[in-house]
């Protein structure tokens, strides 16, 4: 049928929207229909080619962050009905691997599924997807497919602060360097607990969205010396907690710089593999605990709950909406980053 | 009395053993001889000036790793009797900053009394040396002062796998950046609680002494490429727990290659402030925890049971020993760094 | 003099309200005079000669919740000026025992001084208490001696939260046993981390003092089924964490009832030692972690900071205030029970 | 056929031999031959009718503890291939669930399949069994069947120790309630890290299989007052780490009385619900943290390295073996409970 599209990157560069085959759900499967799908900056890179080897396999159908409406269940699905909202889950162990069988995050499983990342496993940029019941999730009938969209992407901020940071406390000072929209997502975590946040970015629009967020204090790192400011900011000191959500390579390697002795550093942006200089001896001197953080296992429960009772507005990070059809001029426009945040595209 | 001498380092590269005023305990006091003490990595830097101004405060009497004698103890003493082994911490915290006060590492606090680093702070380069009751620890009357000396760099060692890296279990693999003394503390540490052991040095002598204190392999990295010989010998996947004992700018830009996915990284070594390129990005893509490691807070107790006890003989570290009048020639053979392991001052 | 008057409780049931000593601070020292002092259920405890014998030492001056001003301070003193509002810890470890050197909190050290319970620390029910520099907390100027003298308690509580239950996450439904003061803290910092909270209190005053400090739902244990009705309100699986802060025999009995399978139980309340019937199958068979809380090591620095921002009036729990001189009124008061929440004694 | 047999339990009281269908395997399903299945205490459970209702269900198959080869593999199944030793995990999450999805050990999962324990998921105590690749984890070849035999209650101890009691250091002093089955592998894996271990059983043979493996003292707490021998052998202080692996009152009713302050306490044995008069006040003024174990989610790759690897010979545990066909009778002497240890039934 032609009306049953996705979006296939057939190799690097190549993208097409096309006709996709029908799904009929099998026992303990389910069809859903997205309804709005987020761009995420591993999409862009997708479509680049700048990818991780390891897991990624083109063709391709990408979209990891979607929100949608089941259409069809198979045999033995009992916990989902036609009609109910769902997402679902990116990345899938193996189940056979020692990593799966040692408990581990499924992000560091010898042979992942990887939804919206693999031939086998299309993602949601399309107007239909086929998955496991236990992949999916329910969502509130009272969530928007605007807040359903984000729970995936705010799930990865959620799990960096509360899966590898230890939590933060009312009494922490968090550092968050980026306000594209995994920042912001980290700051909603970080208000939520009501701890005191610092947003860093070069971009006046991100800041602006970081402080109608509920960021505390803003920092630009263009016009100001950025490590000389957030350790103004905190008593000379450094933070408690400083996430990293640019991927910037200058960020990168000033977070030993902001912490405070003792303190934490999550590093959450995905950026390309390369050498960057970096003290090492600050993270040894200062007694540092950073983590990198991938994926967000088991976070979905919590997230959505999160979500569904936010004092602060998540879509804020949402500034535009693109039918389906429309994808690559919604691509481009991500691609420039400088004039967008969280990119929607609709079905 | 002229036989009441210490070695004082004047000003960097201004050396010279010279008498020293009577010591006499006051409420609450010891006065105790250094009976062997360790020469450190660190003493020599405080010798070449290349040093942490922010606690280190010229003229000061350097050694933090000595094992002594009670010779007459203040008013109030209750735990420590003269004639009784003893060893003492290097770093007492304020009790009065912010850091003190929310029970944080003392290497935290913002002011700290640093033995061996500081004029007002006295180490164990000295006939004899004061100290308040609570820094001091018993040790077992069976324990050699050999042993004693090595008290506080094998807590360094064990603080940073007991303390910061969660232990280690018999089935983790392990691999250690250097087998100077910290690396083989590091080692002996593992080894006690049967983990497999992958020593990594330079040095063959090290690498023997690696050998003979429980290594399960040793790599040499000049003549192998280490990180594929690690991988290789750790099934292609890396190891659990990374110690970087070396302080080498070589050995910190491969700990996150070397680690596998979720792994464990913990800094110990310590070198000057510098930029070196690093592949950060492998430490988010791996999910890494990278933990700098600082002192040994309430390590002591855990430390020299653990000395008592070890299936492996630690003292095996120990190549060299001087009377303390011979301290510069001491002083000059431990700079070569590659004729020696851990040198010890006898009293 | 004879205003400088301090209520000492010479044995079990003979209180006193006496002259005191006049105190000069030697050096590192310091005399404030507690202008707050709450009375805790310890207090009354020590009146009747139920204590720990363990650190008990009559006679002795009760009073370990107080807020005050810095009188005199002592040479070397440098934290601290005259007029400073301040309030002190409770618990001091000796520094020489296993505990202590092993860097354990100071409740589990082999010696502890603890102000208020023995003869050697007198606490602060008395016009001026003489204490170390390190013993002493800075309260910010702006915060009132109310709130000064809630920061002891409050950082029992915070230390359950954050320093046993590894946090409270806004996604945590939380039950709270007892919302007498301890209970009420309890509540004031999961409020304070949008966590749902759930007050459990027979005293209908009290169940409303929790309804107005933020508690979600309260239960009456006495008219309604605590078990029954606390599982329905969390959809028949139980609470994420359970605090038990009644110290009541039926709470205890019941803590792990109401808590959900993998769930974490801190146990705050103290009372008699008694046995009584527990099912601890349901400890295994659910998978749960209970902490015994003892004590705030190293909490003060941020309760001060808790209080000063928290977006709830922890005040709200003080019902009464009495001059010092009616001291035995105001413990006569407390002992009813019921009539009552935090009561003070103003000097 | 007939030699495709399976040991059912109907109901309560009524097991019986018969013939099974035969089985065959589906994609990514295997079928293996049990070649040596343990006994548990549960399997006693299950023919007597003291259950857990809310996972049991009539008619089953009992037995958890096996090791096997691979018979068949179905489609799919990339791991393991005909001849291939094997064991299989007991507890199964049904991947749908808050629990499930929030990554929590599946023995919390609201509807997990249980092998051994329901009609839908038969144990080993059968000629055949039918499994999913991901329940099966490979044996080494070298390893026999009787320590594959002991991987699942193996890890069960691994899982207390090292999933629970953030494991234990070389200068743990380790007290293990009971010496059976469960008891001893608890042993083996405080040994295993070379703490010192104290084994308390009123059975001499048990207490003598203790010192056979590895126990530094064995307490008989008949003929002795266990809890004033454990305190005299622990210095007055207690342990550092309780291990209740007996599910005796009497035991459970100690636990708390034997732990130094700040000590840990796992609760290992099982048993029926009913209420025990506890000294709940001590597990309060001890500080202790006190874990119910549930199951060895993700231990299973750990748990075989540390069995091919041991240093004591964990099968010593083992006193009987018999045919399958004779089950009943390996049944009796199992209840009798004094006049062995872990039983085998061999296929």
């Amino acid at each position: 049928m032609g009306d049953r599209r996705a979006l296939v990157i057939t190799s690097p560069g190549a993208i097409n929207l096309q006709g996709a085959a029908e799904l009929v759900p099998g026992p303990g499967e389910v069809v859903a229909r997205p309804v709005h799908t987020g761009i995420c900056g591993t999409d862009l890179e997708l479509v680049a080619g700048v990818v991780d080897p390891a897991y990624t396999r083109y063709p391709l159908v990408p979209g990891h962050e979607w929100s949608g409406e089941v259409e069809e269940v198979g045999e033995r699905v009992t916990t989902l009905r036609t009609g109910d909202k769902v997402t679902g889950e990116t990345v899938v162990g193996c189940g056979r691997c020692d990593k799966c069988k040692g408990g581990i995050n499924p992000n560091f499983c010898r042979d992942p599924t990887v939804y919206g990342f693999q031939t086998r496993a299309p993602g949601g940029f399309a107007e239909y997807v086929l998955r496991e019941e236990s992949n999916l999730s329910k969502l509130p009938s009272s969530m928007s497919h605007d807040q359903g969209a984000l729970v995936e992407p705010l799930s990865v901020a959620y799990h960096a602060v509360w899966g590898l940071a230890g939590g933060v406390q009312p009494t922490d000072t968090v550092v968050i360097f980026g306000a594209g929209p995994v920042g912001l997502y980290a700051l909603a975590v970080v208000k939520g607990s009501r701890a005191r946040a610092i947003s860093v970015d070069p971009i006046g629009m991100r800041r602006d969205l970081a402080l109608r967020m509920g960021a505390d204090d803003v920092v630009d790192p263009v016009s100001q010396d950025p490590v000389k400011e957030l350790l103004r900011l905190t008593g000379g000191h450094g933070a408690d907690l400083v996430l990293e959500a640019s991927g910037s390579d200058d960020a990168r390697s000033r977070v030993f710089d902001v912490a405070d002795g003792a303190g934490r550093v999550v590093m959450i942006g995905q950026t390309q593999m390369k050498k960057i200089p970096v003290e090492m001896e600050k993270l040894v001197t200062k007694g540092l605990t950073v983590r990198g953080a991938q994926g967000s296992p088991g976070m979905f429960p919590r997230t959505i709950e999160f979500l569904e009772h936010s004092p602060y507005d998540v879509t804020l990070s949402i500034s535009h909406h693109f039918p389906l059809p429309n994808v690559k001029e919604a691509l481009d426009l991500a691609s420039q980053r400088t004039g967008s945040a969280k990119i929607i595209l609709t079905n």
